[in-house]
């Protein structure tokens, strides 16, 4: 499956790994297995941030004699971020030139918000001839609604997951063509967001969860009682919209239009 | 962290369990310990099909000596589906009473589509002092991102996840929205949701993958070659909304409304 990482005339193989979105034993077999077996571990390192939490994520996995790459990388989408990520994709290259498989590691999923996907159209584009292989991670969506029992979606019913907090407009629409939307990474705009959705009559439909899966975590179920201890880079909330009614009163209305 | 199974005061614990798209290296470390504890075991069984999805991909990890419980289910959200939920929560709720711990399987993830939600709802209704554990699963939704390497959504993208191919109005809506719109279980209006592609002109966005993860797995690129071969119970598509363009150039006109 993976090219032979001796030979200079065999291309290394990247992984995309996905390991889960905070407690160790949320990363599948295939995840772990592909982790362990590769030489260079590669991970996104945020200027902002102390550590990778991929990489803490995984911690007590990693063998010490595994290389662990630190690729710098750009926390927002500011001016720049292209280059950065370009310069990360040839770090990665020269590794899977020399035959070295790299695993690069993902908090959650690597093909929902993940930074890989940049890191992987970098490399496809660099070095087309390289082998990849992505492997999936349980993302924080499924995580939370594991965590707070609150269900996604039922048979006939529709998900949206909105990158942040959107305006008033945009979450009123979303809510209405939805039976659930989540809304990721809500922390910086909480308060506007419980406002929005306190204005769309959606407070009690509403669930937070903050660092799920983790000993961090925290489902608040009312969420007018959220604090700013409650507050976290790694949280999200589960709006159950305005839909549900009619969906489960007509699912023959809505399936195939 | 689970009930004693041993004694008659104590109840036993209902685990959710999401044990992956099919590919059995898939399911987490957390998922396949729970369910090798568990002394019943629990899928969904439905009335036209061979044998429990779920059941199929763990098979290699059940013990002899657990005990297969099969709850018949409704294929669809046919009349008399809540009474057949009812019947099934009752079976769960009698082994809990006994203080058996009972693993409820589901193939993805037990919060996407799964009947596990009408168990846990049944049995919160039947038993609400029962303690319950869902333990997430990688989704065919990230496995097919991961098996197709189209990522779902990059930073401050949206994305959708529709539960059946809809009508043309409804489709083109959901990809002037969103930078991704996920349609599950597209085989059985396949040639109706290729036709609204093509009128959308989203023909070349669009991608499908039939049972993710597995020997039968396959994906394809160039949605106007799928054959009544190609088709498939578990099957999806990814289909890249007309949002893409504007969304990379303003995305901060997009956050925060």
């Amino acid at each position: 499956m993976s090219a032979t990482p001796s030979n200079d005339n065999h291309l290394g193989c990247l992984y995309g790994i996905g390991v889960g979105p905070g407690d160790p034993e949320l990363i599948t077999i295939k995840a772990l297995k592909a982790l362990q077996r590769a030489p260079v571990i590669c991970v996104p390192q945020a200027a902002n941030r102390r550590e990778s939490y991929a990489l803490t994520i995984v911690h007590d996995y990693v063998k010490p004699e595994q290389e662990i790459m630190r690729l710098p990388f750009p926390t927002d989408d500011a001016e720049g971020a292209a280059q950065v990520w370009r310069e990360a994709s040839v770090m990665v290259v020269e590794r899977l030139r020399n035959g070295q498989d790299v695993a690069f590691l993902t908090e959650g999923d690597p093909m929902l918000f993940s930074t890989f996907s940049y890191v992987l159209a970098g490399v496809q584009d660099l070095c087309p001839e390289a082998t990849v292989q992505v492997i999936p991670g349980i993302s924080s969506v499924m995580a939370a609604a594991a965590s707070s029992q609150v269900p996604l979606t039922t048979h006939g019913q529709r998900l949206a997951i909105l990158p942040a907090a959107y305006g008033l407009d945009d979450l009123a629409e979303a809510t209405s063509n939805f039976d659930t939307v989540v809304l990721m990474k809500v922390s910086p705009n909480i308060a506007e967001t419980l406002a929005n959705l306190e204005e769309l009559g959606l407070t009690k439909q509403s669930t937070y969860v903050r660092r799920v899966s983790t000993d961090w975590e925290k489902v608040i179920k009312d969420v007018t009682k959220i604090t700013d201890e409650d507050l976290d880079y790694f949280s999200l909330l589960i709006v159950k919209g305005n839909t549900a009614e009619k969906s489960r009163r007509n699912p023959k209305e809505k399936i195939n239009g």
